[in-house]
């Protein structure tokens, strides 16, 4: 009885949530430029109608009053009370208060990124962090965890820091000096094998036949979602109705391919979830880590990789013209989608050097959670930091330093490292994959995805929320989290 | 403090109509086709949370107790009120028990519509004429009206059988002489000047272009809307961001055309209502014969003059090329748009002939809501009335007479006068804005629509629901509705 309430609440957060997901995808997509103040308007009062139903003080009892009658009810309750403690254990005052002062940063970073106005901004940013160390704080309590445990938990469940730092500390050593490696191999490639350049225009129309043929390739299911133009790039809608977006520019066509093909790996997700259960907790995607995991397991394992190129450089010739690419080899196509460089911005960065990005946010966000750093110290230990583990300075423009991401303005912390345990587990999953099924390889050459997707919708896709993130990624490739695979993928993909 | 509580009660009412508006446009235009379930359950559950909240008991505490602070305020509340008073008087068990029947009614109509299986039809129909009947009983006696009337009430407040019927047997009277003198001079026209055949295909591309600008022309806010493509055209959305279709077909273009110029009548009257008002019953469009009435100004008075296509007829040469009307002149033009032709089917018919439909439907739901008649006599009934007024038969396929309309299978009974009362006001407006703007012929040959407009928004869009349907229409037009102008309209079009 208690179980069907749950169940029935079930279905009103999900409609709450569908009429989000749709009305947030349909925002950047086909929303007429005057209609923005009344959206908002509606979906703050949805957004309001989901707060005050998911945390209603009846589901407590139901929660404890609910019995399962079966295992997978079981796990669906002890999700329904994970996300109801995550929900609840904030008192409302402080996510009032947290809701205006984020909103008021994030605003005040959007006007003044431009420009890098980072003494205007601190104040701001200042609050920000004062509200974040006192969640954190709250959050611990309740969960009985570290602070900074208690906010990765929000993101990616079972996530700590104990077994994080040891794999970061790991990928950081390694890469200190990898990535002058990996630039010098490149220098001599590209000295054997000049960077062909690309010979635009590229016609929008051409591109989105290209994007939508490898989107249908990879696995997309187009009768669950489909793929539109928006200004930022995402994977939005719902597990029925996917709503992936790309951008164009027509001097080149790699970054629109490449971004539609990160997107494909969140939709395949998405749409990989199990139906019966879409109005649970426990039937939503596991977290970030993973999420991202899967976004990058298609961008970066299979798109970026030759074998990806021998199916995919034909379908090129075919949807933009013999004169797109005109003598290419597949060597000419990886050199630009695999091409390194030491950079200031994260969202630009390659494989490479991405995770330095993120190890300095990671343990710059733990210093301020846990009032070792202040906020106006942060320009300088990220200097500090940048110039350690990439070699380039950012002191002189807060804008390609710490006022380049929105995460923090918005109040996000706890989320950083799930960009770079993604590509980690993206790595881990392909040895495991490639452990059960020798022949990907080929399968990937004749573009056929059928056997990896079928691994990975056994292995994670229809798991949903079923296991903590480190014991998904343990049950799914056979070990715990480690960089290992990582790396061996890094030495394989750019050394000589 | 009442007043408070109903505003925000409006607010809230608000956000779930945008979503259901936009999710409902979404369906019909981006939805991928395997999303129609989780949609449909989505739709489902926020219509309960709109019909509990808007149907709360607490609601008829603020209403009793609510004190207005300016006659916009008392307006207000008594909007609040009477929409209460219509949501609330009927029971729930009964509102559950109609809403199964007529799911499953329309669904069986849907199903038997094509080869217009009467008989397997029949047992639903009864089922929801016998609803009809209680619900109508319910209504009258909670609003005190007569049982068509109460039903009436729900899509024209103030609309009454004793001012309408008088009206609809002018015009009944006037159209079956005035049918035959229509065809006749018709016959002579096309003698003297044949109907030009349309020379395809019109790439779709060109047909959008060509109505984009003509919506635009006649007044169309972009930055308030947008034009996209479904199979059956609408204009939905909400006024900040007003969704409008249309649906192609390449051997010509006028029906696309005309069906945009349609919508964007209905677009008008959305985008010009009160934006301060919006969450107020008050604020929303008056009901459906005035909305009709917007669409019919632009398609009927506006867009089928001569006067229109003298501005739009380069604009044809310019979006579809010189080929596709060569040497067409405006006579060529209004020969197709205002082509006259005794049909069955009541959503294909001309102006002239389409009141005949109405009137029909208005007879025959009167005594099938009065007892008068029994759905097994349709038929015949109809077939009588069909001979009667347009001179052609229909019993022989129930799908070309009273199969052909999905109203009465969805237990829409008192909507069909809408339709022949929106063109009576249309033209009833026409006069009055021609008595007040002697040069607007002038003007629309010129495509200048902003005076017509500004008249339409100061008498019609920006009063809302202040007035009941009939003290707008005398208010705007300086007399009640009659069908003298509508009739004037036809003789100086049709007649020679």
């Amino acid at each position: 009885m208690s179980f069907a309430k749950l169940d029935a609440l079930g279905h009103r957060l999900e409609a709450l949530e569908h009429a989000l997901s749709i009305l947030g995808a349909d925002e950047a997509t086909h929303m007429a430029v005057g209609g923005g103040e009344k959206r908002a308007e509606a979906m703050a009062n949805l957004a309001g109608m989901y707060h005050a139903q998911s945390t209603a003080p009846e589901i407590a009892d139901w929660l404890d009053a609910a019995t399962a009658d079966s295992s997978d009810q079981q796990l669906a309750l002890e999700e329904f009370r994970r996300t109801y403690i995550s929900a609840t254990c904030l008192p409302t005052e402080f996510v009032e208060r947290k809701t205006a002062a984020t909103m008021r940063s994030e605003q005040l970073w959007r006007e003044l990124r431009a420009t890098g106005d980072w003494t205007s901004f601190l104040p701001a940013l200042e609050g920000v962090v004062t509200l974040v160390r006192e969640e954190a704080q709250m959050r611990a309590e309740a969960l009985n965890l570290a602070p900074y445990d208690a906010l990765m938990e929000q993101f990616d469940p079972g996530n700590r820091i104990a077994q994080i730092d040891p794999v970061f500390a790991d990928l950081k050593s390694f890469l200190k000096s990898f990535v002058p490696e990996a630039l010098a191999a490149q220098d001599e490639r590209l000295t054997k094998r000049p960077l062909k350049p690309l010979h635009g225009p590229f016609p929008i129309e051409h591109q989105r036949d290209l994007g939508l043929a490898a989107m249908r390739a990879v696995g997309f299911d187009f009768t669950h979602g489909s793929l539109a133009v928006s200004h930022h790039p995402f994977c939005g809608g719902v597990p029925s109705d996917v709503r992936m977006t790309t951008r164009y520019r027509t001097d080149e066509f790699l970054s629109s391919l490449m971004g539609v093909l990160h997107e494909t790996g969140h939709a395949l997700y998405e749409q990989g979830l199990p139906k019966a259960w879409s109005h649970w907790p426990l039937g939503k995607a596991r977290g970030m880590g993973i999420h991202e995991s899967q976004s990058l397991f298609v961008e970066m394992q299979l798109a970026r990789s030759p074998q990806f190129w021998e199916f995919t450089l034909p379908l090129v010739r075919q949807h933009m013209g013999d004169d797109a690419v005109a003598g290419w080899e597949i060597a000419d196509i990886l050199a630009h989608v695999n091409f390194v460089e030491r950079g200031y911005i994260r969202v630009d960065a390659d494989e490479v050097t991405y995770p330095l990005h993120v190890i300095l946010r990671y343990e710059l966000e733990q210093d301020l959670v846990n009032g070792k750093l202040e906020a106006s110290q942060i320009p300088e230990a990220w200097d500090a930091k940048m110039i350690e583990y990439l070699g380039i300075s950012t002191i002189a423009d807060p804008k390609d330093g710490p006022m380049q991401d929105v995460h923090w303005p918005s109040g996000a912390f706890g989320y950083f490292p799930s960009y770079t345990l993604g590509a980690m587990i993206a790595a881990q999953q392909w040895t495991a994959l490639e452990k059960a099924q020798p022949t990907i390889g080929t399968a990937i050459a004749k573009g056929d995805f059928t056997a990896i997707n079928q691994w990975r919708a056994d292995n994670i896709w229809s798991q949903a929320s079923r296991y903590s993130t480190p014991d998904l990624i343990t049950r799914a490739t056979g070990e715990p989290l480690n960089a290992v695979h990582f790396k061996a993928h890094l030495k394989k993909r750019y050394l000589p």
